[in-house]
């Protein structure tokens, strides 16, 4: 069995994963504490595959001698019925991106909230977090909320485009943390909220080379304020260059999508990776990617 | 796509495959040439799987991002329903032992005939081949009875414990060899067909750990009598101790084991390997098992 126990293979399942930087990170990483390491994007789109093929993959990969998989969209939740063991956060998040294989067990974990925790820790450290702005309430903002309040933010404002969704969204983040105030607003909202907020964090696609443009009034900036995004391509979007140029600190996407990566990478193997390590080697990368296209 | 051009994913699947050394052959040789590479044992024992259910690992690791998968007993005649090519040789044969998997088709080859063929030419340079003995003729028999005849033998005969399968393999490969004369023997004739012989390989598992003792009355070997044998746990068989105390010239069944997996190197990789530091490697392998032992 050593041939097992000495390597890591591990797989990413979603659609449109080809492009992620994730194996990049994983590998890299693999490579720097000496392990042999392999990881395979496995995307549904290139598959033809459907979301709730998920259990089934889930069981190969396991036949096959992997040591676990990332999970994307549209599968975090799909997952979950599948799985023998989760953690209590990503139960209470209704969403994992990270199972172990263990014995042919299957053990759910979700890095989206604990890689934002480590990134908010890492990347602002000494932030005020009384009260913070989030645009955002979708699979991903979810999990940012989670980490907020987690990390003690004590008034949250969700804001975003679909009303009902970030009505219960609020409710629910609001039960789990009963310390703390969430409320569902509105953009016409913005300009007060702002006015009150020591923070914005930004989970929305807005920023996003297929979506350019800033999810808010950069009027609405001060420099007090710090900012967080976690668009990640380009990594200065539109609302990290303006946050700055107001002089607010700045978390930038890359933060988040390293400390995902990290936290997995440490799940998988067991072994603590080097953060910093990988947050450079994740700028080397996408720096590649901004000469190329 | 990069990621998947350059790095190598590939498995073992079979009975009792977990204390293969192909998979550590592999690795380190991928290592040596700068490769990411990672090989799997699939152990059917280990997960109860059938033999029948090769097909469906074949999809499954085609699914997961797989490059190829080696294929062992009980599976090697059982996995040609399932592709979509085959080799001229693997066809005759009737057995493929690897299998490329390449955007979703599969195609099958037969390695340990042509890692046979690698090792008799590389082990035994210059070797007379006019008049061969070959004791066993089961899977690996044939494949190694083919390589043979493909190498230039004229006369084969062939000695097995069930004299059916022995007079039908014998005919199949006279059928593919019409200018070879190949006969179906009885051990009751060795002594004749010995004095008669260049050489003698042998097929059978007699000699391995698990099976001790020789094949033959040792007594038949002279000295201008080669000796091949395929059996390579121990490396040094009582057979290949007491030919080579007679003075023959030998070929350890690791030879064929390095020669087939150098084969299915290449044909996953499309690189050639170096089949010497394989062979090197190997011995070390061996030779730590059998320190441990």
């Amino acid at each position: 069995m050593s041939n097992r126990t000495e390597s890591y293979l591990v797989g990413l399942v979603g659609d449109g994963v080809m492009p992620s930087l994730t194996p990049h990170m994983h590998e890299r990483e693999g490579d720097m504490q000496g392990l042999r390491y392999l990881y395979r994007p496995i995307d549904l789109l290139d598959l033809g595959l459907p979301a709730d093929s998920v259990g089934r993959l889930l069981q190969s990969a396991s036949t096959l001698g992997f040591n676990g998989l990332n999970i994307t969209h549209p599968c975090k939740q799909l997952v979950l019925q599948h799985l023998d063991e989760v953690s209590p956060d990503a139960l209470k998040l209704g969403a994992v991106n990270t199972v172990v294989i263990e014995a042919g067990r299957f053990i759910g974990h979700n890095t989206d909230f604990s890689g934002f925790a480590a990134a908010l820790a890492s990347g602002l450290p000494g932030a005020t977090l009384e009260r913070v702005v989030q645009l955002g309430a979708g699979g991903a903002g979810s999990a940012v909320a989670y980490a907020l309040l987690t990390a003690g933010v004590r008034t949250l404002d969700l804001v975003d485009v679909d009303p009902v969704r970030c009505a219960a969204r609020a409710a629910e983040l609001a039960g789990f943390f009963p310390g703390s105030t969430v409320t569902a607003r509105t953009t016409a909202e913005l300009p007060q909220l702002m006015s009150l907020a020591d923070g914005l964090v930004h989970c929305t696609p807005v920023g996003m080379a297929a979506h350019p443009g800033v999810p808010l009034d950069l009027d609405l900036l001060e420099s007090r304020h710090w900012v967080a995004d976690i668009v990640y391509r380009p990594i200065d979007t539109e609302l990290v260059r303006g946050a700055r140029a107001k002089g607010c600190e700045v978390l930038d996407g890359g933060r988040m999508a390293v400390g995902q990566a990290a936290d997995a990478f440490r799940i998988f193997t067991g072994l603590e990776p080097d953060a910093d390590r990988m947050r450079s080697h994740f700028l080397e990368l996408v720096a590649a990617e901004e000469v190329a296209a």
